[in-house]
């Protein structure tokens, strides 16, 4: 069955409502390898209760509606959907604790022809409850690989951003712990290919890769930390393109360009694989 | 105010009802360094969903009364409390995930005399809440620094279990992560002596110090892996002292010595410090 891509656009998503507790702020954190210096107090920050602070990447496992595709009724071959590109937009700081309002809906999808595949792009708000607050928009696309030639229209597809062609400004290389994965997902992303051996080896892996998100977290620390003075609340927009995955235990190495006002370029490496993980990647602090 | 034994012999404690998920079993075996090889199957059953088993030695975090001696009324001095020993018996293999009942009772009081501490010794019993089946007894002596010269009993004391004087039969050797006290305390004890390295230096520490039943529950693994056959349902008894507390980072060695029937002697050393941090211990398999 072809994708219809009129019910994609409106697919009925409900409102989620989503209530995380300083436990779950501080598992996120250590999911993401913080705290792998208990005197940093820089680090403590997001792993301790004392004015315990939420990372503002901690955004996109909140109100997340799940693994949505896998539903028959889309039409998508689920099997063959890559995550492609993640985006943030911050309005204001997450609370270090609190219930969210997760609403997401579909806002495009480009037929990039048979056998090419599909993206489907969707926007998620991130509301505070009790404010009716829009703190963040989480936008992601996703390639639907098995799912190209439905008859849609070929664009307009977002353009990469444009990589600075100079060697970096910045460089943060932050270690990951083998079992980064393992941690990372308490916090909702139960995918068995992060966790399961054999379903990592059916999916073409060695072993189970680490999170596409849990990759965009570490970027996030590492920006936090060279642009933003490891202030959560400086960080505004954040946005990337997945390009390969990282193992569990290898080390992020994410390099930054400074560009205009709060905004730069940034891309991540695996330094044991030189392999780029995350590119084209814009971010804005202010 | 001198501590009163008869009203502590008879605190009032009230059942405590704790429901626990897989989530949850997963984020204790994880605070133990479990998952370190993302492709060890021993290690995966402990901290993924599938055909996840609770580690015996999670029953010390369950059904768990907090801190209670911090009650003005039992007129212990408890910044002067030191945990000394811990014990666990096991009736019948923890559920993966479920709910429990904890009930604690306080069975003795030794007084050292004045200027030496007394000792505090409570059972807690773990029931499963569907089935009223006792699961495990949890057994713990604390050490109250500030207390004795009340005029109670200085006896009779439990006897240390004597450990052979040979060499050890068998040793093994799990590394902690610097981040360990910080998982670990997700299991429920937030005290701020395992995180908060103002805290720490104010009790006479350089940094957090690793929780003693995380310590515990490492020598656990440990004896589970070396004489248990991975089983998580073979471990019967696990009785041992704190003798020295172990920073995160740290590698435990545990040396274990066999003896009559599935009984073990055993005791772990810190190997970067050659310092003993468990010692006296008897555990028993079957």
């Amino acid at each position: 069955m072809p994708i219809d891509p009129e019910r994609l656009l409106n697919w009925p998503f409900e409102d989620l409502e989503h209530t995380y507790t300083a436990r779950d702020t501080i598992l996120y954190a250590l999911g993401l390898g913080l705290g792998a210096d208990p005197l940093d107090e820089a680090q403590l920050r997001f792993v301790y209760e004392e004015n315990l602070a939420a990372l503002p990447t901690m955004a996109v496992v909140l109100g997340y509606p799940g693994f949505w595709v896998k539903d028959p009724a889309t039409g998508v071959d689920w099997k063959k959907v890559l995550h492609g590109e993640q985006g943030l937009e911050v309005f204001k700081p997450l609370p270090a604790e609190g219930t969210v309002i997760g609403r997401t809906r579909v806002t495009g999808i480009i037929d990039k022809g048979a056998g090419k595949g599909a993206l489907l792009l969707s926007d998620r708000d991130v509301i505070d409850k009790k404010s009716g607050d829009l703190l963040c928009r989480v936008s992601g696309t996703s390639f639907l690989r098995g799912d190209g030639g439905f008859g849609g229209s070929s664009g307009p597809a977002p353009a990469p951003h444009a990589m600075p062609e100079r060697a970096p400004d910045l460089s943060v290389s932050i270690p990951t712990l083998p079992q980064a994965a393992l941690i990372y997902r308490l916090s909702g992303d139960y995918n068995p290919l992060h966790a399961d051996p054999k379903v990592a080896a059916a999916g073409g892996f060695k072993a189970p890769i680490l999170h596409g998100l849990c990759t965009y977290g570490v970027a996030g620390r590492a920006l936090l930390q060279a642009v933003g003075g490891s202030k959560p609340e400086s960080l505004r927009r954040m946005d990337v393109r997945f390009t390969s995955p990282v193992y569990p235990g290898e080390t992020i190495v994410t390099e930054i360009w400074k560009g205009e006002g709060g905004a730069v370029s940034f891309r991540a490496k695996v330094a044991e694989r030189d392999v780029v993980v995350l590119n084209n990647g814009r971010a804005e602090f202010g």
